[in-house]
């Protein structure tokens, strides 16, 4: 399953247009070709819509937001949506400031989410910002390890039930879920947050796999977080520092095969 | 003569000002480090003018290009063009946007340039977006190769002559020609593909080859370009996985002698 | 002393929101990373205060301003002031445009900063900039060396009395006062100056490490331009071309300990 949802990256090439941030654009973009893709970066309100609709995914990141952008991600959103792309949605930073928290409440307004993917505390200022969950704070509050896993699940599920989304927390341990079924992912390494870019490059890459199997959003999203975790491994084997590392892990993904990744999954479905 | 044009990079050290895009910024930076050049990059339309009056050359890329960018592209190319200073421009991505190709037709209303740099279907959008040519497009539809390229040349001959500038051409085969004399480059390595930025790498180098040599615009323009494929090719010896790819594109470039470019040109006037 | 700078950082993990260029702020971010910080980068005015509130430094970096961004250096600066959060400020291309310079006059009206890291050029524009100094460009226009080190020393101490900040000039030799005491140091490699970003990465890092020990500005300071300067030598020993190179810089910092610190130290005290 997972080794056919990559194949599909390589052979159809999808295109994925990126509102993303100005600190790991170019990390995105190599990424996005490391694995097949075709990167588009564009911002501007006039020609997002132009760009959304030759694309096969729509990746919003708010790392670096700023009011025009906003908008541009709002005008984008809706396009796709209309046109029926799949929008991925990283919530950087989220939970930082106030306009980060107006503007998950602004998009989660206007624009249907496929997946959204972000650490832990993103996903939880997500829960709130999105209006549509209260009080799951607590349960949610720490990182992912095997004795909140359980707690960490049913949040997952519940936030993905109430958006009519795909979960994807990042950490030590992943979670990926549709509220129906999900995945439990070991796959990655710790240096990975010790680079920047390490999460904008995991949604990067969800947009390449879900643009690519849009019949099948859970599975392409679990196989694009276990692919960039993988690759985060075996650059670790070759070497922890953490500049060489980062140019590592794209010069995996390069390489990365169907065996290579059916023999490195470390992934439970839940 | 195509040694001398580099050597004369290395020690004008030409300053080049970039209004470029937030993708491969970074990149084009470094390349005009390595290769000898001073990079200026600066896009407030309050101070375009007075970086580009102390610069060699300007290149104008529009990659990302956004409703602030597009004024101060104008402002600067005007700017240049009233001071001699050489233009360099990358039409990145035209033809995907209404705003992309609306662009094309205000920087030529307002703007001479001295080089044209993009692939097959970017300078295809240019034949059309400057108004200044029509129904060309059949004949340069596809990627150049052996079969097509005496028409890819006459096309580009054509434009290049119809708008006054150098057009370079970029793909398995180069063509870079002043509508007079044309260049066929077969330097590169199809790797270059698979990572973000070389182009507009070339594209800047062309805007220190051109500025540290300004009296032989289409030499210059060509020197680049093959200066460009030949360090491409000698990356791709050493290691095909792209992100080291990418590292050892810009580190070839910083080493880059005379003999070497000299020794590697695969390069014939038609 | 110096050892115990770089332990604090690497304990207290400090946050640095930066408001910087999008040429060098992905190098910016992985060298925060590297030493053991947590970059933010965040430049819309509506969340600024928000973002420096939650951070032991401001890092202001004019590198590619515009109208926009200077707006939120402003906000940012006056608000880290009010809160008492230290700023560093690398005012890079200071003097090259009317823009640059009159941005200088606004920063300097509305924020104390607590460091300011340049070359000989920029500190240079500063002290015309601040409205502080004048005529003493003579003396210092050149290259620091040691035949006019004694000079370039009482510049950057009559500034830095002036400003009631430390100064920290960049070049072959560094120098780092607070007006009272100075560091003279000798870390650092000529192939520095081949990459972008060793400044700006220089003054992220001071960012770093003002915030970790802000009880102690100019020792943190001198450290960190020491701590700069020694990777890059140790970077240069492995590979002098400039892809690499970068690359090693970052590593070099991602594996820097107190002994490596100490054992390279080039600095005296004047």
């Amino acid at each position: 399953m997972f080794d056919s949802i990559l194949s599909n990256v390589r052979t159809k090439n999808p295109i994925v247009h990126n509102i993303t941030n100005y600190v790991t654009v170019n990390d995105c973009a190599n990424i996005l070709l490391a694995v097949g893709a075709s990167p588009i970066m564009a911002d501007d309100i006039a020609e997002v819509e132009d760009i959304t609709a030759i694309s096969s995914a729509l990746v919003i990141n708010m790392g670096t937001l700023n009011e025009r952008t906003i908008e541009s991600m709002v005008r984008a959103g809706m396009h796709a949506n209309k046109l029926g792309i799949p929008v991925i949605f990283d919530p950087v930073g989220a939970g930082a400031s106030r306009l980060r928290n107006e503007t998950l409440v602004t998009l989660f307004k206007n624009i249907r989410f496929s997946v959204i993917r972000g650490n832990i505390s993103e996903i939880h200022a997500v829960a709130k910002g999105s209006g549509k969950t209260r009080g799951v704070d607590a349960a949610a509050s720490d990182a992912i390890n095997e004795a909140n896993l359980h707690g960490a699940i049913e949040f997952a599920k519940s936030l993905a039930k109430k958006l009519h989304t795909v979960i994807a927390i990042s950490g030590a341990i992943d979670i990926v879920t549709n509220g129906d079924r999900a995945y439990v992912i070991y796959n990655g390494h710790p240096v990975m947050a010790r680079i920047t870019g390490s999460g904008c490059m995991s949604t990067a890459v969800c947009g390449a796999f879900v643009g690519a199997n849009p019949e099948n959003i859970l599975d392409a999203t679990a196989t694009a977080v276990c692919a960039v975790g993988i690759c985060g491994e075996r650059a670790a084997k070759i070497c922890e520092k953490t500049g060489t590392f980062r140019t590592l892990l794209i010069d995996e993904m390069s390489v990365l095969d169907e065996n290579t990744l059916t023999g490195g999954l470390r992934c439970e479905a839940r």
